[in-house]
């Protein structure tokens, strides 16, 4: 059979359906990446309801996937500068077209804000063709940038998915020293996974408020000291709980991995003076909140960093984490639930409650 | 005559007085500074309007000053080791008191939030004795850091006076490169020194939001590029006209300067993408103003940096500038103002009122 | 019985003595410490040969101790306030007397070049008082930092001993990232520490290259991935290793940790272009070593850093990962000897010697 | 008339020629530019005796020049997306070809190691095209960085020319504080960029080491304060020079650009302890050279920079500097030389001597 199923969000709030289409040529240096499975992300929440901002609808949402190189045409090479074969099982950088040769390329150094920059199943629409995961095959433009993986099984590379890249970014820009106490606001799957790398950066203590109970449970699992939730204690318990634990001061560097505006003023309180915070969970508008410029910033002597997307060297990293079962391990506490193409819908209302920790699609999966 | 004549803030609010203290016998280790002049600023506002925490009214205000060395119990040497001797011409830093031992400065080496540390004129009052510069002579307690001067005039270092260690902090956190454009909000004594700053530090371009008029016609005497007046100019304009001079970008470095809360989101507004903000005019609490955690700060992958008080080694660098005419020079364009201890209460509220520049105390000037 | 028990080093090369003292009266913030164990360290090796300068002989050696408080003249209050009260066990740094007001520590933040810094067992001699750990009790001076420790065992914290906070400093100034792979060059306690602080702080391999033979399987115990022997491979031989391991590149990062001035070039030559190399391990002078600058240094755009000391920020983390197992128990895979007091010059001799892994003093150990 | 001038190096040691080449083909994205002016730099020199390795002889040496884009194809933009024109008068950037896809772009970050970098002028040769500045025309090949520029006249740019993105690069990597000294090792056009660069960047006070006399003079006329001749005062007494101005501590910041491998040694014990080097005049191989690890290096607390190239955000700067009067006077202090094509056989050789401060090839003077 000639035709290539994939779930398409035709829009904000429309429901997710299954749309043939036919197999594509190949341009020179493309290839065509057979899912093995795709991740459903809190993005893909936001694509749905609307929040974000130049989204080409409709389209085939799915921006991080494993899968099998089906075909290539021409010469593909991974960043080692070895040759991709057909047959191998690799993944690829959602990221694309970052254009290197404009301001912020360029002289900023700030790739993740090129104006070229495209993301696979967020900005690329069914206009570009089958450019998102939530399908049976991808077509990856020339320059997509492939990284073989050597893996017990598939999932253990889409337990960090999407959001071991965006974390392995936040920590890196935390600048944790051996030691620190790490406050982790936020479960999910950004904060989970960076309550781990906190800790594999040298974190003595990562301290984690969020919810629901399940996850938090989780980031005990995967190695949180004391996590609080957040739905059964105000913002001033919280802040209190935090500095009950360490010695009245606060957090040495707090990660903000939310979703919720009122949580950057909140980490900034939960923080130590002369600390840090990184904010990294705030990918779309909800409007404008309160905060104190003398108490919360300045007197505290505090820095805040914002943290947008990832690069390639982030995803680079994440490969090399969960190719080493010393690390991926610690992600396979992370528990998966896998729905078919025609239930993404499904896995999208899932993620969207906070029901799954991790909803992937699995597109071998039968569709009744 | 022996008795000492200062000029005393009761408490908030209250009409400054002038006291006669008796002269104070000698610690070991400590010294008698005869004042030459001291500050008046916007430190001194905020003492008067009782917006500052932990301040032991009475109060000598005047936290930097000038003068000569009438006595020295024990030796006094600097930091080259070089030992100082009466009737040198000294400055020194206000600070006192920092511990060197505790969490903070032992530890997290953040010395300006050491909890033992002592501002004279701010967090010293009456009870710790003559530690105040609008006075005639100041108890310079042992510890107490001075740094000899070799100036054309004592005018030369007040220019600089208390926001030049304030400002060199504000700008070493800022981590400007040769070739951006900085802007600064404020044209207060702060904003001035940072203006003078940046471009020692390879600012290209140095823009100034500030006012009165006068301010600004000082800020584009000592090197501003282009001013606006925030009277004259809402917000969106202000943000408008940094765009406009930034291609569309909004500045590299943006340092706030200017005591209002409003001017920390409009920093960060104003800034590129991957730009960095420093806020620098925020100590004291004018209560919470919104932002939006989005669009100002982490889909700009902005960095934001709190920076309260300075150092010895700000004070030092400030010294070494000073006494270097190629950049006193450029101080010595900002207009200074003296009064008599008598009229220290018109002084203070010449600040208030933003009519001076910089007001000075003059302990020789004639009191009626 | 009144008298002190203390091994005395008279000068280089002349052997060990036990020597009687008498119990000094306590100066106000002074303490006894009744020693429980006291390292005989490569330091220790050197001060014997005569390769340090500034060495006030006679002394007593041991400069890391840990001990129970038996007296405390005075209050004497840890870094975070709480008072310590006799009969608690601490260990102190043995960095004393760092002035916090020259040049160095005021304005260059270099407190480890102070000029009035002072070390326990190394720059105090007897001269100094019981100024050393290889005694029944240590005179602690005013101001002397000490940390409570609660162990399951005193070996505990002597297994990282003067290595690790050695190691801390070296591996925060290597600025690992997540994912790299790090050299270390040695294999003694400074080496075997830096392995397990590399991996503590993210790195993804680490390769030792060292011996004998005991030290590299210990090297390999405690984390290292793989490990080369350096007395049976030459130097190209050790570059190639490295290069092989490296897809041909060299480590991200090189610590250098051996005490032979050899291999500072060597650690430039493992390197990949663009990494980074820390020297931590000349200590003493052993004159001049040929390196290439163009090919070594400039043209691998590399960055080198020498690393001399630790401040108290490095012990407070050093005694943090040694009360927590998770942390501890790495350490505890490296192998400790005891000797006896009146044993002190052939645990001297067995460390000169590579013999033992580490070699401690225990002065409750008989005699005879 | 068709045919197109050039001076080309056939090989180390052998004499220029000038060639005639013919107008070639532009593919699509290619364009023409008519020479103005082109760098006859040390680079030449070193090209000339073989020093450099991977040259592909003959070459069109030149690698920065200044000219009138005289012919496009297709469309040509600058970094801010603005298009050029045929008629434009333009600089660019001589490194092309830096990938972006492979590991020391992608995952290191440190583009100078690009292996698939080129040089025009460099690493091009004649086989490429007219891809040298000594010529009538420069074909630019597509990707190649141009930037308009509108100066007084052509020689204010080349004044910085190929020494200032290199001068830039260093001194960015030397990371200068407000108040510092500097030392700078060598008075050829990169040290001298880099005096004036430190100059801007904050630096309080410029130290230089170089020769021979008239290069000194112009040292000091750009700003630095104090110059000493390295041909007349040996090894040690600049070290005791430097120490001397320095309060006996040693630059804080030292910066070699002398091709001299000596020199390497000489500035770390030129730089107090806890400070900086940057290397950035090892550009070939002169051999090794030895240095004291200990004393210079581990003991120090020292920090040693290679620094590699440059790349286009400092090209960028520097072009925005020499279009600024302000900045641009402080270059038009150093003398340039104007030589034909014809004769730049004999521009070589007086750089070769250092007989010129710089010298220019200018294919428009007439050539008998």
């Amino acid at each position: 059979m000639n035709r290539i199923l994939a779930a398409v969000m035709p829009g904000p709030g429309l429901p997710i359906e299954i749309r043939e289409f036919p197999q594509p040529a190949l341009e020179v240096g493309a290839a065509m990446l057979s899912v093995t499975l795709s991740e459903v992300c809190g993005t893909d929440v936001h694509l749905h309801s609307g929040r974000l901002a130049n989204v080409p609808y409709p389209i085939i949402p799915g921006h991080v996937s494993v899968g099998i190189l089906s075909e290539i045409r021409g010469s593909l090479v991974d960043v080692d500068g070895r040759r991709l074969r057909e047959g191998d099982f690799v993944s690829f950088l959602d990221v694309h077209g970052t254009c290197g040769r404009c301001w912020y390329c360029a002289v900023a150094h700030a790739t993740t804000r090129c104006p070229q920059r495209k993301v696979y199943g967020v900005t690329y629409g069914v206009e570009d063709g089958l450019a998102g995961g939530w399908a049976q095959t991808i077509y990856l433009k020339p320059e997509t940038r492939c990284i073989s993986l050597e893996l017990p099984n598939p999932e253990t590379f889409m337990a960090g998915g999407c959001s071991l890249p965006t974390a392995l970014h936040a920590v890196q820009r935390a600048e944790i020293s051996i030691g620190d106490t790490v406050l982790v606001l936020g479960s999910g799957p950004v904060g989970l996974s960076i309550i781990i790398c906190s800790l594999l950066r040298g974190a003595n203590r990562v301290l984690c408020i969020g919810g629901p109970a399940a996850r938090l449970r989780t980031a005990l699992k995967v190695g949180a000291h004391a996590a609080l939730d957040f739905l059964e204690h105000q913002d001033t318990e919280q802040i209190e709980w935090v500095h009950q634990l360490t010695h009245g001061r606060g957090a040495d560097i707090t990660l903000e991995a939310t979703g919720d505006p009122t949580a950057v003023a909140k980490a900034m309180r939960c923080t130590r003076d002369a600390g840090r915070v990184v904010v990294v969970g705030q990918y779309t508008d909800h409007g404008e909140v309160p905060f104190n410029p003398h108490l919360d910033l300045n007197m505290k002597h505090l820095e805040v960093r914002g943290c947008w997307g990832a690069d390639f060297s982030h995803f680079y990293r994440a490969a090399q984490l969960m190719s080493d079962t010393r690390f991926s391990t610690r992600w396979s506490l992370i528990p998966l639930k896998r729905y078919s193409l025609q239930n993404a819908g499904a896995a999208l209302a899932s993620v969207a409650q906070g029901a799954d920790h991790k909803a992937l699609i699995d597109p071998h999966l039968p569709m009744a």
